[in-house]
This record gives C-alpha cells, sequence and structure tokens, in this order.
C-alpha cells in the first residue's frame, strides 16, 4: 500500500513534460529538466520513448550530462552517448570523480576513450588506470582514489590547520585514515572528534582502529553487506600488504543494493537489470526469444509426460480438464519455497548444516497442505464429475506433487548456488519444469493404475 | 556469478557454530558469536532452527540484545522476545535511539512496554510518543529526534567551542542545522565546512540551504529515493509548519531499501518479507494455504475453460497433449513484461503519458516473437502429429496468447496501481489467471472451429 500512496514526483514531473513537449515549446521543457538533480534526469530519460528522450537529453545542462550518464542503466546509456558528438562526450566525462569515470569507460567508442585519457593529467590517469586494473563487481572498481590521510604523530591543531589550507574535502568525507609512512592503513579519526576534542590533543589518542578495512579483491556484494551490517558512510581500501589505495562510500553502495533487487527481480523473468523499458522492438524481440525459446523447450519436456497418457485420456477426458490444476498448484508451492530458500542463499543463511532442518520442516508444511487442498480439491471434483476414485486419484496427485514442489524448492536453488550459478536466475524455469512434469506424471500414472481398467 | 564467488562470511560462521554447538561446549560458541556485530548476530539468528536459535540467543552479550532485535525480521524477533524475561527485554531496549526504539514498540508485550515508558526520562518518553503519532511507514516514524541546531547569529568559532563542550555528537552526523528562534528550518552546515573555514567565518555564509527538507508525513519509499536520488547521509525532517523535528539518516534509509527489494522478491510469490526462513510447521502451514487456496480458485477457472471443450479434446486427444505449452508459454511472456512494468511504476516512470507507446512496443514484440515461436512450434507439432491443421491451429493459438499476455502484462500491473493495490503482489497471480484461461480458450477454440467437423 506503501507504495500506492506515493506522491509519485516523478510520474508528475512526468505528466508535466510530456505536456510541455506536446505542446512543442522547448523553453519551458529545458527549464523543468534542468530544475532535476542528475539522478532524477536520468530516471525521467529511462521513463521516455525513444524519439523524446533524444529531445530531452539535447536539452539537459552540458554540466550535468556526466552524471546523467551515471544514473542510467547500460542500454539507456549506450544510446544516449550515441546521441553525442565525441568532443561533447569528452567535456561531459572529464569532471567525473575516478570511481565514476571507471564505471563508464567501457561504454565509450574508444576514440573518445583516448581523448578522455589524453586531456587527464598523469596523476588522474595513473589513479583511473589503477581502478580499471581491478575486476569489475569488486571493491577495487567501487573505490574512490581521492583520500584525506593524516600521521599519527602530530595534534588535532596541526590536522585542523592542514584541513584550512586544503579547503574542501572529498565527498562524503566522515573519517580522515591515518597511515603509517609506507602509507599503511591504521586507523580512522571520525571529523566529529576532531570538532569535539582539544585542540592540543595528539591524534593517536583519536584513532579508532575496530573497523577492518576492505580488501580490494573483495566482491562488491560482500562490501553492500558490511555496509549494511556496519551502519559504515565510508571505509577504506586495502591491497594485500595493507596499503591504503581508497575509500568506497555509501552512495555507491546504495546504488549496488538497488541493482541487486533488480537484477534478482528482473533476472528471476529471463531480463537483465539494464533492460530499458522503451529498447527498439528488434532488440526486445530478440532477447525474449531466447528465454521463451528455452521455454518451450521444457514445456515440450512437460508435454512429452502427457503424451504418454493419450489412451487413458481418450478414455477419460476430465483427466485433460483437470491435470492443468495438479501440475499448476506445484508451480504455485515450489515457488514459494524457492522464493525463501534464494533469499536465504543470498544473506548466506543456508549451508549443509541446516538444509536438512529447512527440507524436513517444508516437506511436513507440504505434507499438511497437501492433505488439506487435496481434501477440497478432491470434494469438489466429486461434485463436478460425481466419481469418487477420480477424486481420491487428484488428491493423492496433488499430495505427491506439492512434497515434489517442496524438495525441489530447496534443492534446485541450494544445488544451483553449489554449482556456481546464480539460484536467482534459472532456479524458476528448473523449479517448474519438475513441477509440471512431476504433476502430470504423478495425476496420469495415478489415473492410469486406478481408473483404466 | 558475482553472487556464486562470494566470501559468504555467514555462512562460514554458521558452519563454525553449528560445529560448536554440536559438540555440546557453549565457551566456544558464545565466543564465537560476541565477536559479530548486532547485525551479523541478528542474520545468524535467522538462520538457525528455532532450538540452536534459543541456545544462541541466550548467549549473545546482554548489552547487544536490543541492536540484535533491530536486525531481525517480525517474526524471528517475536520468538527471540517471547524467549526474554520481562527484565531482560526493558534492560535490552531502554538504551536503543528514540527511532530505533518506535520501531521495536508494538512487538513488545504491553507490560513490558509501560515499564520501558517508566524507565525513560519525561524527554525521552515524549520525544518517544511523538515519533509513534506518525504512521507506520512515514518518514515521522523514520526520524530521530536527536538532532544537533546552531543558530545565524554566530560565527563558527562559537559554534567550535559549543561542539567541544557538547562532546560526542549523534551517530551519522554530518551537517548542522541551522534554526531560527521558533526552531524552524533554515538550513545546514557541513561539519567539513567547519573544518575547513577560518573561525572567525559567520554561520550564516556557510549555510547550504539547497537540500529541501523531508515532510514528516512523506513515506518512507519517497524517502529513500530522495537520498539515493542526492546521495544524502542524513537530512531533516519538518513539520507543515517547516519547525525541525528530526533527522532521517542513510543507515535508515538502507534498511528500507533492502526491505523494499524482498517485499517485491517474496511478496511475488505470496510471502510476506517477515517470513521465517524456520518458522513453526503450523504457522508456515496456514500462511501457504492462503496462498495456494487463491491459486485453486483461479487453476479452476482456467480448468472450467477446458471443461467446456471435452467433447473436441474426446475427438483429438493431442489437444491434452499440447494445450499446456500454448498456456505455459504465454505465462511465461506474461511474466517478463510484468517484471518489467512493476520496476517502471516502482520508479515512477511509468504514467499516462507513455503506457500507450509502452503497449504499442510490447505489441509488436509479442507479436514478432508469436509468428517465429508459432513457426517453430507448428513445425515441431507437424512432425510430432503429421497433420498440419493442427500446427496451424498451435501456431495460431500461441500468437494470440502471446498478444494477450503482452496486453495484460502492461494493463493488470497498472491497473491495480491506480486502484490503489500493490501490483508487486497481485500481479502474477492475475497475470498467469489471464494467459492460462486465453491460451486454453484460444487452443481449444480454434481447435474446435477448424479441425472438429
Amino acid at each position: 500500500m506503501a507504495e500506492a500512496v506515493r506522491h509519485d514526483k516523478t510520474a508528475r514531473q512526468l505528466r508535466l513534460l510530456s505536456d510541455a513537449l506536446d505542446s512543442g515549446r522547448l523553453g519551458p521543457v529545458r527549464r523543468l529538466v534542468n530544475t532535476l538533480s542528475p539522478a532524477e534526469i536520468g530516471n525521467l530519460l529511462e521513463s521516455l520513448p525513444k524519439a523524446q528522450r533524444t529531445v530531452v537529453w539535447g536539452l539537459v545542462d552540458p554540466e550535468d550530462d556526466g552524471e546523467v550518464l551515471l544514473h542510467v542503466g547500460d542500454e539507456v546509456r549506450e544510446g544516449l552517448i550515441a546521441d553525442m558528438d565525441p568532443d561533447e562526450i569528452v567535456a561531459a566525462v572529464e569532471d567525473l570523480d575516478i570511481d565514476d569515470l571507471a564505471d563508464l569507460v567501457e561504454d565509450l567508442p574508444d576514440t573518445v576513450l583516448d581523448e578522455v585519457l589524453k586531456s587527464m593529467d598523469r596523476d588522474n590517469r595513473e589513479r583511473l588506470e589503477q581502478v580499471l586494473s581491478y575486476d569489475e563487481g569488486s571493491a577495487g572498481r567501487l573505490m574512490n582514489p581521492d583520500v584525506v590521510t593524516v600521521r599519527t604523530d602530530t595534534t588535532i591543531d596541526v590536522v585542523l590547520r592542514y584541513l584550512r589550507l586544503r579547503g574542501e574535502l572529498p565527498d562524503h568525507t566522515d573519517h580522515l585514515y591515518v597511515v603509517s609512512r609506507r602509507h599503511q592503513y591504521l586507523g580512522r579519526i571520525a571529523l566529529q572528534s576532531l570538532l569535539t576534542s582539544e585542540p592540543n590533543m595528539p591524534v593517536n589518542r583519536l584513532i579508532d582502529d575496530e573497523q577492518p578495512a576492505i580488501d580490494v579483491h573483495e566482491s562488491e556484494g560482500d562490501v553492500a553487506r558490511q555496509f549494511s551490517d556496519h551502519d559504515w558512510i565510508s571505509a577504506p581500501v586495502v591491497d594485500d600488504n595493507n596499503i591504503l589505495l581508497g575509500r568506497i562510500t555509501i552512495d555507491d553502495v546504495v546504488d549496488i543494493i538497488r541493482e541487486q533487487a533488480e537484477h534478482q527481480a528482473l533476472g528471476a523473468a529471463g531480463l537483465g537489470e539494464d533492460e530499458d523499458l522503451f529498447s527498439p522492438v528488434p532488440r526486445a524481440t530478440k532477447r525474449r526469444l531466447l528465454w521463451l525459446g528455452i521455454n518451450l523447450g521444457t514445456a515440450f519436456l512437460a508435454s512429452s509426460v502427457v503424451g504418454q497418457f493419450q489412451t487413458t485420456i481418450a478414455h477419460i477426458v476430465a483427466l485433460a480438464v483437470l491435470m492443468p490444476i495438479v501440475a499448476g498448484m506445484g508451480g504455485n508451492a515450489g515457488t514459494q519455497v524457492l522464493a525463501l530458500v534464494v533469499r536465504g542463499l543470498a544473506l548466506g543463511q543456508l549451508g549443509a548444516s541446516n538444509v536438512q532442518v529447512l527440507i524436513w520442516k517444508e516437506v511436513r508444511v507440504a505434507a499438511l497442505n497437501g492433505l488439506m487442498l487435496g481434501l477440497v480439491l478432491g470434494l469438489i471434483v466429486w461434485a463436478w464429475f460425481g466419481e469418487w476414485p477420480l477424486a481420491l486419484v487428484i488428491a493423492s496427485a496433488l499430495t505427491i506433487n506439492l512434497l515434489m514442489a517442496a524438495l525441489a524448492g530447496v534443492l534446485v536453488p541450494v544445488t544451483l548456488k553449489r554449482m556456481g550459478f546464480d539460484p536467482a536466475l534459472a532456479g524458476g524455469v528448473i523449479l517448474t519444469t519438475v513441477t509440471d512434469v512431476m504433476g502430470f506424471l504423478s495425476f496420469l500414472g495415478l489415473a492410469t493404475l486406478v481408473l483404466v481398467r
């Protein structure tokens, strides 16, 4: 319900913008767009069909171009970059932070990338190359090398004077990092404690060395989990020798958490999280076709099971009427278990030590539901077709399929994970294949045994 | 794949813990548990079956009890509280921040709540009552009334002296808030600028009044979106008269984003995001039963369509074999569109102005896929059953059902949203009912028209 009462600022802007675009006068559109933050502009661009998107993109203040590109999905981004001149692209990206630039690099045309690298000073170019040397999806790719460090052998007063000289600090600086002569990470000092301590206090009395540094090779999923487990705003990144390399900030972590959520929601339907709502028809068709093709294959598998029982069905046509119920209910019950298990795996809550307990719990739940729903289903079928053996067959088949669904709901994702696949992506297809096949097999098989004489 | 290479710290801890528990010696378990942060302990408790959970919960350092309770789902929390004495509960929660306490209040037994209220000083009790007076899911419930404010008519130097006197600042303080005599919000000053400015600078030269304050009645979804659009660490909350009431911090926003993601992933399977992996069997059974009951109803709806064509099926049994393919493929195609549209709606990207464009895009995608997959399916059916009219019928039925799936994939969630329902929850059931009914109707209907003479 919270979703429903949302003020829907974007939807409102969209309506205003759409009216302005329809009127054909671009002045008001430009004014409207440039009252928004880059993230809001990005969201707005994603919600526009291709033609309008190009028009609005042309009206965005060039100063915001780089930030906007950071806030749209890969597919939309490609399209926006394709609409820009090389000079525009260079101008847009050259002022970005190193970690943000690293995020964009692979979407830039090679010639443009060369220009960007040439326009950077040597220091920054080296920093960018360092960030790019780490794997995508690792802490190294998320970090910003721009950090403020201090040494232990000094006082607050000296630090304060240094900060005043330095002027502005990097965004989201909540701690200064204390390093050794060899730039090894020793701990951090909160800006807060700088403000609330006496000026003559030595720095080493204020060091907080409780926060562990993040290993540069750690996965971004682990980074996100640590941030949310410990309520961090920023965290230092170090290499294998504990040398301080940079800093990860919460804003990038929030983006990762959002992406993970989208990855799971869209991945289960066979879509990438960067899918553009308004992708060109040929591209969207091609991508969906692959997924539907896989599903066609599994559908044939289930059909071939039904095919084995054509004689039985020819005898008792009611079986054809009822068989989708058994298969479908198994799919629904299994999907519930799958959803729970996928979440448990993502949170690291499921391992060898408790999978058996979970299976035993789910099997009991399935047995109870199978008995109760089987009773209801049996009674309805008896009332509909007036044959109690048929009612008995469907009630038993439902219970069997719910049990199979419970087993598959736990074992399919756990096995996928163990084999190194993402259970959120492939789990659903495999699960419903199991429940379809087992649903048809148990129902039509039992019917052949019991009803056909 | 990122998921697969995760270090799975929790899973590792779980294994260690499980071994320690099995050995029956609780000393090592206690030591292991108390090296973890409250969030990690919460995650660990969620991953333990009930009996082990009670043992481990008894070993947690009482100082961490309150924080741990904040980091588990509602269902697990209830169980943990049920294991505690009233005195323990009071001790656990009385030191929590006001916003966190507000989060727990409704799970506390009434007698315990009275004790907690009695143990608080009047100021804090009034603050808690104020926070509780706002709706759940609103900004008012998220805010912490503990903020540091300064006035305009002073200098940095005075502020710095005030901060040193005050000592520790509330967690995640990155800005001080500037208020008028009547406590109206005027703007904020970054701790950074306090550190980098000259001491004699007047406060009003440093005020940043660009960040809009959050309305206390705003929904938590809107709050989360603003935080991630603007990369905020904290934001002021005001009432209708612009009086500063409190402050929301990014750590609570991260929790909301995670909850929203879980709500969507589990909600689509008819589960609440607070579902305990190891709920007691009777409770889990009851909850699943409701969902499966709804699905049983929709399954009968689809079956009754098949029931209308029993004579046709008795003629041509191959129809029974093939009909699940048409229905199932429609469900898969529709689910893809649904997933895209639900995301678009959640981001506010879809409104009256662009729904038509989207429908037109999806209809073209469905038509193309319908033709191509229909051709493949038709060829396979022709090869299998050797009858080209049957092949033609199934190819046409598939195309029709994919078109219906595209329409339903857009219109079902958009309509649900317009009616004030959460499209992520009910969308899937309604969609697959549409695609099942239309799949059976188009395939068996066409077959009756074309094949039965």
